[in-house]
């Protein structure tokens, strides 16, 4: 963050927390449009409907545009189809639809009806495929030649044109039926001479089908270097381009949801009190649930603890180092498997290498935990009683942290979400479970 | 990852995994940089080298530049400086840069010298700027045009140049004396007609200077959609220009370093055994250390813990929801504070936020746990006794949630790094000492 844009977003808040909304109007509608947007999104929920009202109905495309998901939702609630339809009619197809898809189905097709004949004719092209799909990025603004056509005439007709969209680097090369055929570099249009024809200077390149999934997309952005791919349909027809703002558009709202699913976070920083009591309250409640687990687990071996006082003062150390050693595993593999670098050819030796790691650290903290209990208690057989159970748990904790997230694969759930909370469900009951249950072999 | 991708990569695996690795030398050299790369970080350290020595020179330039920091650290140290120097040759100032700064300051020289000279000329103006500023990701191959040029002039000069650099959507515009004055986009090069003047046709476009911090660069980059951006000296020399894919790979480089800083976890899924323990050891020592501290608490309480033994079985709970309550208004405010909308202005209305949604969830399941643990231990006062600590230790998550960050901010330490593990111990602490304390209160 510029320190400039901060001190203005504070600077505003300052003027706003004194109620002087009229005062910051004219400064509101001076700022470039991501600008405003972060002051809405740094703006307690009450005081957005209010800068709302200051907001000229010019910039509110724009505005909206630049909001994340989560506060774009609460600003659409102020406003009717109508408006909706109006102040976005100039963004590009792929942003309004983005900010359409975040309305209610009847809402949506409210605005649908008012927006016009052309635009909606488009929308409901894009519209058709689901906004994590290749389809849900594009927009529809692509220039578009022809094979036979020549260099003079195609810059003739940009020239006539003069308005070339934003991240254009290549024009699209189609034939007569609109079937894809390659592309055309902007620089081999500047670099060849005007008689030289388009096909004989085109590239090659594979185009993106418009039902493939935003992950992929991605994924070929990121190691092609791309600006802009063609999207076609299932016939080969070109339909639209996706450019790389959309990309970095999708892979930043795609962290926010897994923040959101993760651990009932929004990415609407200044939500409502009552909607972040919820979702929060979710997720405290399964780790309720989880920590009750292992407490029965304790429950089972009171009596071994009330004989051993000093049990109950160590317990909670087995447990969290085994959450820490699973949480590190897990996240490698989650990551891993990710990349694509995790496969079946693999997996066993990365499996052993995180188990030598596991019994290694096991086997060095237990020691160090071990004297240090020796001298706390003057006792010598819970240094034993450390020793084992640490590594039993270290050892479990490599097995869940690599296994639970290929579990999870298998049955299609997400691994980053539910495996977190499982594997450190999994070391606190085999923590509390051995070093207990030691415990009770040992002293009785 | 495509699944064909995947499977390229995992049958290449399995040959080698029968030590076959002539068999897939040509299947090597015939995958395009990006796929060799990630074969090369699906691998065991030792199969790397192999691997290494089955690649063609001439492609081994642009597979480095495709690898992860940490994965060409090690391919690297197999090479001498003038291999390093030879491979390296065609990429990018910038990559190149990228890649030197990878190694050793001594042999990092050794490469410089046996570059050519153009080479080392350049690159030795790269490196005098730090890896994370403007100047450490901008690369030299721009192409400049003078104000009073005419578009005629530029096309013709274009033509005959006939090597338009990739992601090149402006063309910078620079006084006779190399100073910045604008740029000029392709596109309007294409839509003028051949007796316009660049001066009438150029657009005003602020410069980043070479000393600004790569963060600024990512903002700047993702805030305005651009796809590259010429960088100066302090005196308004144009040196570089920073281009988008080069923003991308800082993105991803920045997430591996956190990754590392923050968990001791490598951006190398196959990194060496005896470095994955070495690394991870470390954070299970801390952790060893924050829990004796918790256990330490206990241990105050040895007596009344003796007496009313299900509050061994109890206690885990209450640092556990803790530590969960606190870990997500620690994110909430780790977020906010990095994308610049949490500001003086409006924290303490965070703050009372966040306490109000840290009481109304420790109150509710408070209450859960409280009617649970009367059925389960046929108790009341156990009931009474959640309540309390339940709620303030839920208290203190917040606080220190929204407290810590702050705190590490101002003494200038990464928030994410350090807040996590010093929250969740304050509210393990805090958790044993309210429930185990007021349990000594009602207990005796």
């Amino acid at each position: 963050m510029s320190d400039q844009l901060k001190s203005d977003n504070d600077d505003i808040q300052k003027i706003l927390n004194k109620g002087k909304y009229n005062e910051s109007k004219e400064l509101f509608n001076s700022l470039p449009a991501y600008e405003i947007a972060l002051i809405i999104e740094s703006s307690p929920p009450k005081r957005r409907a209010f800068i709302w009202q200051l907001i000229e109905e010019r910039n509110e495309g724009e505005i909206l545009k630049n909001l994340s998901d989560d506060v774009r939702e609460t600003i659409l609630s102020y406003m009717d189809p109508d408006e909706v339809a109006q102040v976005t009619k100039d963004l590009e197809t792929d942003e309004i639809a983005d900010i359409l898809q975040d309305l209610p189905e009847q809402i949506m097709k409210e605005v649908l009806e008012k927006m016009s004949y052309q635009n909606k004719d488009i929308l409901e092209k894009v519209l058709k495929y689901p906004e994590d799909s290749a389809g849900g990025l594009m927009n529809t603004d692509v220039i578009v030649v022809r094979p036979y056509h020549s260099v003079e005439l195609v810059t003739r007709y940009l020239r006539i044109k003069n308005d070339i969209p934003l991240s254009t680097d290549n024009l699209f090369v189609v034939s007569r039926n609109n079937k894809f055929r390659g592309v055309l570099p902007i620089s081999n249009l500047i670099t060849n001479p005007p008689g030289e024809i388009i096909k004989n200077i085109m590239v090659e390149k594979k185009p993106l089908n418009a039902k493939l999934n935003s992950n992929e997309v991605i994924k070929i952005f990121e190691k092609e270097d791309l600006i802009s791919a063609p999207v076609i349909d299932d016939e080969n027809n070109l339909i639209g381009r996706i450019t790389f703002d959309d990309v970095i558009d999708e892979i930043k709202s795609e962290a926010d949801e897994s923040l959101k699913q993760f651990s009932g976070l929004s990415g609407d920083t200044f939500e409502k009190t009552s909607s972040a009591i919820k979702s929060r309250g979710f997720w405290l409640g399964i780790n309720l649930f989880t920590a009750i687990i292992a407490s029965s687990v304790i429950n089972i071996f009171k009596d071994t603890i009330e004989e051993v006082i000093f049990l109950a003062v160590l317990m909670p150390i087995i447990a969290s180092m085994g959450g820490v050693a699973a949480t590190q595993t897990l996240t490698i593999t989650v990551r891993g498997l990710a990349l694509g670098q995790i496969m079946s050819s693999n997996y066993f030796y990365l499996l052993s290498r995180e188990i030598t790691v596991g019994l290694v650290n096991g086997f060095f903290w237990a020691l160090v935990l071990g004297f240090i209990s020796y001298f706390w208690f003057n006792e010598i057989t819970i240094a034993l009683i450390i020793l084992l159970s640490m590594i039993i748990n270290l050892f479990m904790a490599v097995i869940s942290g690599m296994g639970i997230p290929l579990m999870l694969k298998f049955f299609k759930l997400d691994p980053a979400i539910a495996g977190s909370v499982i594997v450190t469900t999994i070391t606190d009951v085999v923590g509390f479970l051995s070093f207990l249950g030691l415990a009770t072999v040992f002293y009785s």
